[in-house]
């Protein structure tokens, strides 16, 4: 079964990781056509669509992002080859966002293209400005997108000692097991015993 | 370029989309194994993973599930396999939820299984009460899980007079053009021309 189509995807939704560094090869334009296009199919409640992107490829501007947010120079805006940041145009919409989010991270990793998430935190205002947005839109977070600078560079999320440069500080690294995860019929239930058919 | 697994990829991505009938059939467990690999590892804000799962596979709780909600008799949690609740267990999760609530509809597509999203909206205390789930954490949305009905169980969101006994109402279909939902550099910057380097 390893071989077949639905192992390759999942293996493939599996192994997103963020990547914080990138080399300066720009990204080509059928990339972010394909990134875009899959942000653009992203479903959202109601088909509301409560959103839109800014494409951010200028070096200042990028330069001018990465100084604001909660992690300056955590996350490397200012290396990315690109930044997209979503415009929340309706309220509670962080919901769907995240769904959008999810896809142009997956759709860049579908190009070997790697992302990762920056939060604006308590910048809101400053990053509004700097992208000329709206007041009554909202803004959360940016993503930087660029090629991985190394082959390690997809492991600084998941094993802190590869590279020390980063702050990662006291982020906990990996996932939670399914153990802490899963809970049956019920919370509370107890993730150790699965009930229920199972047929295949 | 149409047949590399990039491109494979992004078609997969792109064609994401819900299902609204389902067949009978179960779900096998190593699929429900891979959605829950893949929700498990989904990214989260300073990897806070502020999420847990609730299983439902029993039939009357599910039919309890279909009857709260926002939408009864639009998403047919009581038809599906199965249902995936997400429990936020931390304020301002709901960005990091959408991220995983993407990654479990992908997985499960993954394998041919179509999933849709019910919100419960207004219904939420009922909601926590039946999935006795604590009052600190939060609901939103239940996802439903199951085998398309047919073949154009796919289309039901995007070609309206397919299935006329489905109550999308004044739902719009599709999604908004490119033009509607790219800005370049800046807020307000116009979608029309693309100006940057997209050197390949």
């Amino acid at each position: 079964m390893r071989d077949t189509p639905a192992a390759d995807r999942i293996k493939f939704l599996r192994g997103l990781r963020v990547i914080r560094r990138f080399r300066p090869d720009p990204v080509p334009q059928e990339v972010v056509d394909d990134v875009l296009e899959v942000a653009r199919w992203t479903g959202s409640s109601a088909n509301r669509q409560p959103w839109e992107l800014i494409l951010v490829r200028d070096r200042e501007r990028m330069d001018a992002l990465s100084r604001i947010g909660d992690s300056p120079g955590l996350v490397p805006l200012a290396d990315a080859a690109l930044v997209l940041v979503p415009v929340l145009t309706r309220e509670n919409a962080e919901l769907d966002a995240g769904r959008l989010l999810e896809r142009i991270m997956l759709a860049a990793a579908a190009h070997g293209v790697g992302a990762s998430v920056a939060g604006f935190g308590s910048a809101i205002p400053e990053a509004k400005e700097l992208l000329r947005v709206p007041d009554r839109h909202g803004l959360r977070v940016a993503v930087a997108l660029g090629y991985p600078a190394d082959e390690r560079a997809r492991l600084v999320s998941v094993e802190r000692d590869v590279d020390t440069r980063l702050p990662l500080g006291n982020l906990p690294v990996g996932r939670k097991p399914l153990s802490r995860l899963v809970h049956f019929e019920r919370y509370g239930s107890g993730p150790a015993t699965e009930p229920g058919p199972t047929v295949s």
